[in-house]
């Protein structure tokens, strides 16, 4: 791979789909070489990143995401904007990853110009799949995509990642007899911007009426993120494409409103100062993890720790003197 | 003060209560020489602490706390036991604070010689304040209380932090037409392992048990953090002290019921974990906030991320490679 950052970055923002893919590569890439040319096309496209509405999307596995994606994305192209699709879920390879893993599942967005579809990188943990993730969404904006889709599954800490980089997060569910939030980690839904009853059709129609019924009511019971914002709780047919145009409607609406109380720019600065904050602490942690005397004595200092036999906060002073000073 | 550890912790093993406070005040000081002696203090005494069932409480002002605290600790010391009750409360000095500031506020609590009250140390930051909360429980552990409860307000982080140091978390509630959740903070109700609706009594008796069926109802929508324990949600007046040994009861089965499957263990051991790489966490990061040359640096990084001029990884590295190199 030729890592020439400064041709990448002006294939990128010439909005060349295979300088996209190739830069967000290079993102991804953990050789320290490339992580440097990374650092520097970063710099080259951060001008003309940022605009774009970014938007979060969860649900358990079997939730409909994919499908809601293609027809959500196929929606969003024909109302004449570009999509990319990114996606978060560290808990699955490239390769065989349970999520976007297989772009035939989003058959028709992903033969469409307009749209960029790609998986999850390979990175071992959530941090690593967020910091990249993050920095390729930068990269589609830069390239002219503006809106930015960012998928993933509902069952771990990722949620909450996503939701930290994102303008809007939305979480889509099934109706299922009133049991449809069990598989939904605590906390998700609170988390959620807007709420999207998927597979309101044919013999759940009514049930999904129902369930919608039964979130809002629920989501009474919740503090609102923002007392401008209340949260829909919408249904809609991935599959007969219906409902869709309402989704975005919503999501203009949700700009809109966050925008007019200065809570869209700000929610964004809020994010980029807790994503440095972010890097930092986990760069130091590294380092820390990464020295030779802390690698020495953690695993019996942990040991210890976990059997009640030496105070925590002993063994911190224990491991930080290590990396100051070695010994 | 003198601060001479040794001796101090004696004085601790003994069941002293003035040694108790002193040893408190101890690990409280930010002064170098102090954190030195409390070190040895703590490790003095580890072997004898964690003996007890540690319990959080939490709740909106006006909930009745401190009046359920003492109607709770009174109970709990007639059954035998030795109870100290600590708050975490990084909003308010010590002096003016808003929990456990006034210990008259428990007035036959605090007269009780089974009982040991501590205000809110005056710490700044949250993670000061946690930080000696965790070891102040240690050191009433190793007095000999073998009910230690921890009293935040429901309306910040702390409620998480609290939740992160003990056995059981507490919900304190009161019927208010449903709204009851308003002004509690979002996913504070997912952090409870039980929920208790006080002011349960006069003309609130009826309303106080309508509000606890509804928060059963609404508590099916969430993912129990274990599938062996139900959230149960009971009510009380802690005024007329009723309903207060049903709550030690609900107690005494939890704890029961996470120590049958070896839960109660494991969830100690992550914690202790858990506080360890915190500790590493905020010192380093202090660490790295109090080298010169990031603090040069810091403030127009900050205003650069925030506005956007500039990626948050590049700013992350920047003020990684002044603390390291110095430049």
């Amino acid at each position: 791979m030729s890592t020439d950052p400064i041709a990448l970055a002006q294939g990128v923002l010439a909005g060349d789909r295979r300088s996209v893919a190739r830069a967000i590569t290079l993102i991804e890439s953990t050789r320290a070489d490339h992580r440097e040319a990374a650092e520097r096309l970063l710099h080259e496209i951060l001008p003309q990143a940022g605009r774009s509405i970014r938007i979060g999307i969860t649900g358990v596995p079997g939730a409909g995401k994919s499908t809601f994606i293609e027809a959500f994305g196929l929606h969003v192209v024909e109302q004449g904007h570009k999509l990319a699709v990114l996606a978060v879920d560290p808990s699955s390879p490239r390769s065989g990853g349970s999520i976007l893993g297989d772009k035939t599942r989003m058959e028709d967005l992903s033969r469409d110009i307009r749209a960029f579809i790609r998986p999850s990188p390979s990175g071992c943990t959530l941090g690593g799949v967020a910091r990249r993730t993050r920095e390729a969404m930068l990269v589609c904006e830069a390239a002219g995509f503006d809106v930015v889709v960012v998928e993933t599954v509902g069952v771990g800490q990722s949620e909450t990642a996503v939701a930290d980089m994102v303008d809007m997060f939305l979480l889509l569910l099934v109706p299922g007899g009133g049991d449809e939030l069990q598989g939904i980690k605590k906390g998700i839904v609170e988390l959620a911007d807007a709420i999207i009853v998927n597979k309101a059709d044919g013999d759940l129609a009514v049930a999904a009426k129902r369930a919608a019924r039964d979130y809002t009511n629920a989501l009474h019971l919740l503090t609102p993120a923002s007392a401008a914002w209340t949260v829909p709780v919408l249904t809609c047919s991935a599959l007969e494409r219906g409902g869709i145009a309402e989704v975005w409607t919503a999501i203009g609406g949700y700009r809109q409103t966050m925008a007019a109380i200065g809570r869209f720019d700000e929610r964004r600065a809020e994010q980029a100062h807790a994503w440095m904050w972010n890097e930092i602490n986990e760069t130091l942690l590294q380092t820390l993890k990464d020295d030779s005397s802390v690698a020495t004595q953690l695993p019996a200092l942990e040991r210890e720790v976990t059997a009640g036999r030496m105070a925590p906060g002993a063994a911190a002073r224990r491991l930080i003197k290590a990396f100051r000073h070695g010994n």
